[in-house]
């Protein structure tokens, strides 16, 4: 299998000692694009017997695996201090992203899986993109083509609007916004995920899913026309569903995804049900790309405390995706 | 104990099964204030071997209910079938709701619970209120005092806006709102569930909780000065939490009730979580109701597939808050 490219994510957050100790935990075969050094100092002071090994080319990452951790170097400008982000190694930050993509692209990596970033950071560095999902569409040509997947062995969530205000995720929500995120998620669980004919279930926006008009009017006016459009293309899609009784047990064996309208409409049910092994995957581009479902944690960040279960599934749904092609 | 007083609920629904099941299930005492021909039809229907013991107070509930469901009769106007609802009976399901508050203001029913009534018949019938829970508050001299709680035994939620468009919910939700919810519920915490010193989580309204203001306003503005005004006070009150991550298992292990800023915010993590044991329970009114998490269920109303579970919680519960007075 070609070997995952991981990119650093902030070096001030867990990221580091999350991609160490999935080496530990005999992650699919990956290759850091990260600062050898700081790794080496990470391992030292967190007293994890991960060793540090410098490649040339990600070619070379397989069997430098069995010996630690691969890495093709991406140096930092400024000495890190865990829990305190520095907008001085912005710069690398964001060139272990492009690498990455750039070797997923031209077939030398088998997917992009990223650490979590500080937006507010890089922002103050001068970055241009809303979050890793916009930059990599854009480094890869598929300008607003990408849909944020959130999957975990028991459910997989779309929400179709995603880092806005709830207020304006109401005022954005549009029967074509729908269609469009419904088909290219359709289009990647047959091509990528290997479902031959996935089912989705529609959520509802309002209460009960507007109780016929009488507590919301998007469900008749826009919800439902996606519905039959997306039908009528011949997709297997169902709702709107009362947004409260969806992601019980019984329903969500009835469907392959659902398509949410909001963040937390899709998030909620997502981290309640299993806070751990959520992964998020872009969908839309022409890489695979995975991420863990945290964030930087700089609250716990070089204290040898953060749980790499979320990094080890966004490795493993990203190993799985990258064999089928 | 005084014995519980349960209505009819809509006849077309499941409620006549799940009182004689909870009967059968061994569900505190309760009586209902019911139509006993119909119901004796319906354990014969059925096959349920359930007798329905008429009685002319609720004080001969107690020796009666060793023999079967005491029943205080209401007399239905037209016969039932099952499934499909009729106005012609909505007046003395109305009843029935108004002869239980009665006799629980009176201190003859411990509680009231109530049996799931179907808005849109009881409307076209003239019925002025949106639901049971705003008619019990007029019932009781309570108007605009009533709060809304789901408790299951994994989780209390209180959405500060409750049946509106989400939309609505948005545009109505104050600061005054979330803490003359958060205060309701605090007494009722502390007078009729026990906890000395109830603790609460407050949700935030947008993702992340709006991250600083990036992705909405509204935690800043509406309802960090809520949680300001209820700590000054003495209330044990936390957040605004980001709402996707408020419910994990690790989470709920710190709050005994979350206070939610809208219904699917509150009832998604609930109902995920446990489908079949919520029950609804009104806070801020003089006498204690609950009723179960679900609706008429007319499309299974008669066929006796039904499960009694959260009718069942909703009993208990109430005998156990009827219980501490």
């Amino acid at each position: 299998m070609t070997p995952l490219a991981l990119t650093m994510g902030d070096p001030a957050g867990i990221g580091g000692e999350l991609t160490l100790r999935a080496w530990q935990a005999r992650a699919p075969c990956f290759f850091a694009l990260d600062d050898p050094d700081r790794l080496r100092a990470l391992a030292r002071d967190l007293r994890l017997e991960v060793p540090v090994v410098e490649i040339a080319a990600s070619s070379a990452a397989p069997v430098a695996y069995a010996q630690g951790v691969p890495v093709l170097p991406v140096r930092l400008a400024a000495p890190v201090r865990p829990g305190q982000p520095d907008g001085t190694n912005a710069r690398p930050v964001i060139a272990s992203i492009e690498r990455a993509t750039r070797l997923a692209l031209a077939g030398e990596a088998g997917a992009v899986v990223t650490n979590p970033i500080s937006k507010a950071t890089l922002y103050g560095a001068g970055f241009g993109f809303p979050g890793h999902t916009e930059f990599l569409a854009a480094l890869t040509g598929a300008p607003g083509q990408e849909v944020m997947m959130l999957a975990s062995p028991m459910l997989r969530v779309v929400p179709v609007t995603v880092h806005v205000p709830l207020r304006r995720a109401l005022e954005t929500l549009s029967c074509e916004r729908i269609a469009a995120v419904a088909r290219t998620t359709h289009a990647a669980l047959r091509d990528r995920f290997g479902l031959a004919r996935p089912r989705f279930a529609v959520a509802g926006l309002n209460p009960h899913a507007g109780e016929g008009g009488a507590l919301g009017r998007e469900e008749m006016e826009v919800i439902e026309p996606a519905i039959a459009a997306l039908r009528a293309e011949g997709l297997d899609v169902s709702g709107p569903w009362p947004p409260d009784t969806m992601f019980t047990e019984a329903a969500r064996a009835r469907y392959d995804a659902a398509i949410c309208m909001y963040h937390d409409q899709a998030l909620i049910p997502l981290k309640t049900l299993d806070m751990r092994n959520g992964v998020n995957v872009t969908l839309g581009l022409p890489i695979i790309r995975t991420s863990p479902d945290h964030g930087t944690a700089f609250d716990i960040a070089g204290k040898g405390v953060a749980e790499p279960d979320s990094l080890l599934a966004a490795l493993r749904l990203a190993a799985e995706l990258a064999s089928r092609g």
